[in-house]
């Protein structure tokens, strides 16, 4: 290994950059780098067979710790096994360093073992892709190796956040002789990057303040962010003191008393046009409310402000006037505290229409009372049903991760008024992929109790997940088990179709029993509402890792949640 | 959908090309597509919630057929989950049209769902990667839609036969309304691609026959194939009335009684440089014998031809010096039939050495024989002693598909001398990935027997393939349960790190036990060699998919692997 000492320093570099977590899937190619990791000492190494889950499981770390995982895999199809979780850490913006070993390119196309074409194999996925060259003595690829796994992990937590790839050749003997150590050179060099903070000139928030002035009617909206103390002190300031009102998705990760919540519920009422903002200022990621896209597609503000460190403009409700680069909770302290503050207040002549304000909380006042007055009349077991259950009897103050497809609609309108360690979805690609995966990585790390839920047909998929080394015993799993891929029944379109149950639900008879006991899971499920709330109980209570099946109807599944959706029209 | 209706139209083009199997994810905005093929009529669809294991189960299918496949996905991160099937299809030459739908490019990186950058999204890894407009009704992209079908059919069936990509952008609405007919339309052109033949000049088969006649050592090696009669019957003739030795591995699928089959055991020895030959020949594709490989790299011959529509110069023994197009057995039917084959058998002299045939003849019959006096001799249960009542048992003419990593290699040396319906392994990048979905595949068309062996790893990594709609009845599944990927423990560099089972072998207590009750599949075990023989006939007599798990301990796998490799040295 003495010639792979550059690879070894890569694992020394990492460590001194602040990484500490490691996930690998086991290769003979990626030998070198497993051991550099595994040896040095420093780093909490995972390991999943499985690079699909494993890549999931890196991703669900990193979306914790705000910082770079290290991701290793060895060459050939193993690399596309890892980009579904980079597609999404991309568009989720959440810092990878995806190391991925490879055959020297003279090897490419030549019928031989796990060679494949693996350069920038992640395409626009990455924020940039880097390859060394495999001749590890030559002193210019030492010096490169340096440069770019210092360049690599700093690009890496560089907002946006996101997955860096450097495909690393290899070739033969990478295996230590016996007793060889494997130390870091002594002096390895790191190359900090400074922090930096934006700020914008005293004219510009003037402009503009203007702006705010002109308009009566003004809306926050946030989308999906991780939980900001800072933030949400600033947002609740400015919603309270000075009435304006301020909308997040559970995925928002927005706390306050009097955030608007249940816009999923009532937006999609037809005489909603009162609720239109002159000025519209978002920030975040992506939205899970269709019924809060459609409504601003359809009553587009007159402006539009929109913060964010995206790196290309974002503008999904297509109404963006101003594209704001920042942080949000900075900019938001910037304009309305740092300048001149106190003008405004003696300025009785806000221009602020403060019905406005009263007729967001009203409507979401009378579509939180709707809500809980129609899931107590529903008699039967659902997925709302039972998810309502669920959210009621968590006593401890849970992070919530939510699947994709149905599981995160329900959450945005159930688990809106729990207090959450956090609330996480996969919304950067919203595959199918990854949702256990993610979970189990930020329980092990997230030093809280985490609850997931998901569906039949994502927790399938996923189930791989659970074959990593050693299962994080703070989550608890909710299988909403609907015999099928309910959503399609629930959309327009799909839920007519004489191939409804063939082509789109995929209606199958699988449970998730039997994949319980195989990974030492407590398993604990219902098949009616009666026996629900005791077994939710159990389940909760149970000591370690478990997981609640919810046998539900897909048809009754649908009544329920249009019964819900109609209650507000 | 009438909008959609050069969707339609496509599915007519695929039937008309002669394509009849369609394996499908659900997915909402792939709908048109699904429902296209789905209301033709003509095709039989296959059904899979987890894209990869749908597209290691089209080339399954595609394999058999040697005819393209549609692999249909949704749009966003599903694409890439194809994405280890598609490449495995490039290096291994499989037909699949992979339509992979898509939101309108307008959509991109604007924090909206299932949207990623999917143009070109496999890379290098297919023949082509098209893409179309959104705008179905304009009379160009109608033009192009139905020429791109035509060529994509027509580019994946050319030799080297692989993957072609269609990225199809769809526009909302994409259901049909109630009652809604999708017919094709009433003229849909089809572009059919004339059959061509390679020949060649005969001033250059005689150039050929040269360097033939100045070589009085010839060896013909045949790398990966799919079963071919007419190949198999001059290989035969040449081999026997020649007295030129004919070498091939299990994936070769070169059948004949004097065909060198234990090259993997005897080529190791020291005392093999009197096996160089003057002229070697090879045809196919990958090799698996690393002995063989390594034997002639060290032991170039002063004359390689390689016969191949490879399209690439393929040069994995790194001494090939004519690159000859064509197919294998049109080409040796040419040189050794279509010129003056009379010529050559009144000439005496035809420079060969007959002692070296029988020296090939003498190693192969004495590695076979001390095989079997090997394998009588191992007391224990092990992958080898397992795998070898498995074969001595098998009875009916199955067709035998095969893991990477340790599978093709056991079966490289002990299915080598049973009459099989084709033997099959995605050597195409050697991955782990996809070997149950293959199988899975292959046993829905082939009409065969169908018997595949596969590590627990393997296993575990793909089990998702058996959330197939429809099980293929006709598949036996033998799984080497060695609680690890034992191969580490075998190979050079990892059997003595500290690190082996941790790392590498990543040892576990999984078995495949309750993955088959969930999927009905009966299930056979077995943990000592006394009962193994009966157990393997009750499970290979059972009527229906059936599962056999040995459960076997890694440490005696190696020594006995190590025993049978010592035995001939």
């Amino acid at each position: 290994m003495a010639i792979l000492q550059p690879l070894i320093d890569m694992a020394e570099i990492c460590y001194r950059q602040g990484i500490r977590h490691v996930v690998i899937s086991p290769g003979s190619r990626s030998a070198a780098l497993t051991l550099a990791f595994a040896r040095h000492g420093g780093f909490q190494m995972h390991v999943c067979i499985d690079e699909r889950p494993a890549g999931f499981i890196a991703l669900g770390i990193a979306q914790q710790i705000d910082a770079p995982v290290v991701l290793i895999c060895t060459s050939g199809s193993a690399a596309y096994n890892f980009a579904p979780a980079v597609s999404e850490a991309f568009f989720q913006q959440i810092p990878l360093l995806v190391l991925t070993a490879d055959r020297p390119k003279e090897w490419q196309h030549q019928y031989d073992g796990q060679t494949i074409y693996q350069t920038a194999i992640f395409g626009q996925h990455v924020k940039r892709s880097f390859e060394v060259s495999p001749d590890y003595a030559h002193p210019d690829v030492q010096w490169a190796i340096n440069r770019i796994t210092n360049e690599a992990i700093n690009l890496a937590s560089i907002a946006p956040n996101g997955p860096v790839h450097i495909n690393v050749p290899i070739r033969e003997p990478f295996y230590p002789v016996a007793q060889e150590e494997l130390a870091a050179s002594d002096e390895v060099r790191i190359i900090k990057r400074l922090e930096n903070a934006i700020t914008w000139p005293q004219q510009v928030l003037e402009e503009l303040l203007d702006e705010w002035e002109s308009a009566p009617r003004i809306l926050i909206a946030g989308g999906q962010g991780r939980p900001d103390a800072a933030l949400n002190a600033v947002l609740n300031r400015i919603n309270e003191e000075w009435q304006i009102p301020v909308l997040g998705d559970c995925i928002s990760n927005l706390s306050g008393a009097e955030m608007i919540r249940h816009h999923d519920l009532f937006l999609g009422k037809s005489e909603t046009e009162k609720l239109r903002p002159d000025l519209l200022i978002t920030f975040g990621m992506s939205f899970v409310s269709k019924e809060f896209k459609q409504f601003i597609r359809k009553n587009p503000p007159k402006y539009h402000w929109h913060i964010g460190q995206d790196a290309f403009l974002a503008d999904p409700f297509q109404s963006v006037t101003r594209d704001i680069p920042g942080k949000a909770a900075v900019f938001f302290e910037s304009l309305f505290e740092k300048l001149d503050y106190q003008s405004f207040v003696e300025n009785a002549d806000l221009g602020h229409d403060t019905s406005f304000y009263a007729l967001w909380q009203e409507n979401d006042r009378n579509a939180g009372r709707k809500k809980h007055e129609t899931l107590r009349n529903l008699p039967l077991l659902s997925d709302l049903t039972l998810l309502d259950r669920v959210f009621k009897c968590s006593e401890k103050r849970y992070q919530l991760h939510v699947a994709n497809s149905m599981s995160v609609r329900y959450a945005n309108v159930l688990a809106t008024e729990t207090e959450w360690a956090g609330v996480f979805a996969n919304r950067g690609t919203s595959g199918i992929d990854g949702c256990v995966s993610t979970a189990i990585g930020a329980a092990k790390v997230n030093g809280q109790p985490t609850l997931l839920i998901v569906g039949d047909v994502a927790f399938l998929y996923d189930r791989n997940g659970l074959l990593i080394d050693r299962l994080p015993q703070n989550l608890k799993i909710v299988v909403l088990n609907n015999a099928g891929g309910n959503i399609f029944r629930m959309i327009d379109g799909p839920g007519n179709l004489p191939e409804l149950e063939t082509y789109f639900e995929t209606r199958h008879s699988f449970s998730a029993r039997r994949t319980c006991e195989d990974s030492g899971i407590a398993y604990f499920h219902v098949s009616n509402l009666d026996t629900a709330e005791q077994t939710v109980n159990e389940f909760l209570a149970f000591d370690g890792i478990a997981l609640f099946e919810g046998f539900t109807d897909p048809v009754e599944n649908t009544r329920a949640w249009r019964a819900l959706k109609r209650a507000l029209h």
